[in-house]
């Protein structure tokens, strides 16, 4: 997953919306198609909370990305035509400057002495890219899952750039039952000794924490519905653990097993620590007092909401909510509400009912 | 909640559905009401994975039970009328043999040597209970959440004893996402270093993973909705970690804290182990090769099938699933679909909606 993005390495400090800063830190990204005046045709996509800037392949990279039958050559984000920048998440640890790195004013490794992350300063971190792209307007900007409220932050906050914001199964903050789980995941990390304060040793990090998180991370990814049609009660002879008396017989505990070894040592603990809270925190009524107020900062042409009926983390009411929201201050906005079965993860999986969805909004 | 409650000990082998037996098991009951004849008004109830025996207070134990709003003079188990028996489920840690107990053969404690718990077991334990107090006949089997597929196995198993079934927020058989919730509380207990094979020391167990455990079934029991209304994005100032960057601003963070610390050293983390995975393995169609067989096999007088529209552990489509096999075999059959907020554990806290439809089953 570590694949080589372009950086942009930021002069002095980078304040931080909640205090501290970040000493010139790097801002990962990747652009496919080419750019035509100063934006006119540019694409900006915040993504969830674990993707890198990779979100397609490319001639400097041809692995596929985690986008990749959304974005390319007559594909919906059409790079005939657009010129698709995608940003790594600053906290994250693809590239952009996160816990895992080094804090050049000491000399070691971040860890928990990185300054408490917001969706706002990802936003910014985006922002940077743009200037550094040297871009006046943006066409459309994107925004999945977390990546949704980084876009909701960087369109609120940047409004000279204009354009249209298409929002993918997310939402205008968080509720408490997304805010329960993720406290919860972040807690399985912190109560697993190896996770030591954050100092783990990078050869030797908090493993068995970070399963069990990705585990009840994959619950609220998908869907019971889809679980129902696809497993079932149907039985599979797998040795999990070693007290097997307590588990391992049904598919559907096989099938968590399968992808917590998938994901394990992927992601850092520390850097998922400070974007699963960055996630609980953003609430777009901080930008001026009530989400009305919120909504009233936007300067778009255009808005589209999509979300899905089986979201679990991120509710079809919320999509809701905030297609209201946004109605009120954008007159051209449409709200899609999809009846996939694959739940949250839908935008990564149900593809044949995401593109024409979202072509037509770029269309 | 170590109440004193009534105990018969079972003569010789107690034979387990799955194989193995236990040596002279207790199984733990408690009474309310006068018996009238050989059983018929008797009512007999099964209960969820936690709860005692002590479902009301009683002269003997005057602390309020788990169903205290729900049983005594004018309520809807009226004690003037009914003869109430609460079975202490086999495998629990209050009175009936469970992992927690000890093997009499070996002198040691059960813990992981106790054999596959099922809830078939849980259901002949109290028919052991039906047996002792010399019932022919039950003039209602009453069973909530997993008490409810227990009472299902009850109740094929045992046809001669006719009468009415109540199953309350329960199904004839758990799903995948059921089944990955509990799989992954499981997991928690069991990683936690402390829990040692299941050979934790008694004064010093897996508390940590038992925490974890506990908070993720809070987020089953209750709803979305319900923590959305009373809690929204509240804040409080509490300490709940050390690592206050990643915890405890919002309320419904807590609220989770809270109720762990209440739970914390009051159930046996191998007990719960065996319970939780019995609640998986139960599948009606087990009895005879389908639904539809095991349906058959019931010889039911009424039956009625409540559950709760937010109910995330037992959804209301299995409820409905439960309520069409039973009307296939019972011509008395009545589905009750309930709007509270509170989610599966509806039953236990929000009585002025149950009180009413128990009371019209039973009057």
């Amino acid at each position: 997953m570590r694949v080589p993005s372009k950086t942009i390495q930021l002069d002095g400090k980078f304040v931080m919306h909640r205090g501290g800063y970040l000493a010139s830190p790097n801002v990962a990204y990747e652009t496919w198609g080419k750019l035509e005046g100063r934006g006119d045709n540019a694409v900006i996509i915040f993504t969830g909370l674990s993707p890198s800037a990779h979100a397609a392949s490319s001639p400097e990279n041809p692995s596929a990305g985690w986008w990749e039958d959304m974005i390319g050559s007559g594909l919906p984000l059409d790079t005939d035509r657009y010129f698709v920048i995608c940003v790594n998440s600053l906290g994250s640890c693809f590239g952009s400057t996160g816990a895992a790195d080094v804090n050049p004013e000491t000399g070691g490794i971040y860890r928990t002495t990185y300054p408490v992350l917001t969706l706002e300063d990802v936003a910014e971190a985006g922002y940077e890219v743009v200037k550094a792209l040297s871009l006046e307007r943006v066409h459309t900007t994107i925004g999945c899952s977390m990546g949704g409220m980084t876009a909701l932050a960087f369109c609120v906050r940047h409004p000279e750039l204009g354009g249209n914001m298409l929002s993918i199964s997310s939402s205008a903050r968080a509720l408490p039952f997304s805010i329960a789980i993720r406290s919860l995941q972040r807690e399985m990390i912190v109560k697993d000794l190896k996770w030591d304060g954050g100092n783990y040793d990078l050869e030797d990090p908090p493993v068995i924490g970070q399963r069990l998180a990705r585990k009840l991370g994959m619950m609220t990814y998908r869907s019971p519905r889809e679980w129902e049609q696809r497993f079932g009660r149907e039985r599979i002879s797998m040795e999990m653990h070693s007290d097997e008396q307590f588990f391992g017989d049904f598919a559907v505990e096989c099938y968590l097993e399968n992808h917590a070894n998938k994901f394990t040592g992927q992601f850092d603990a520390n850097c998922y620590l400070y974007l699963s809270r960055a996630s609980d925190l953003f609430d777009l009524a901080e930008h001026g007092g009530s989400l009305e107020a919120g909504f009233s900062k936007l300067n778009l042409d255009r808005s589209m909401v999509v979300g899905v009926e089986t979201d679990l983390l991120f509710p079809i009411h919320q999509q809701r909510e905030l297609a209201n929201g946004l109605s009120n201050v954008v007159e051209d906005t449409e709200l899609v509400e999809l009846g996939c079965i694959k739940g949250h993860d839908s935008f990564l999986v149900d593809m044949d009912a995401f593109r024409p969805v979202i072509g037509r909004f770029l269309s």
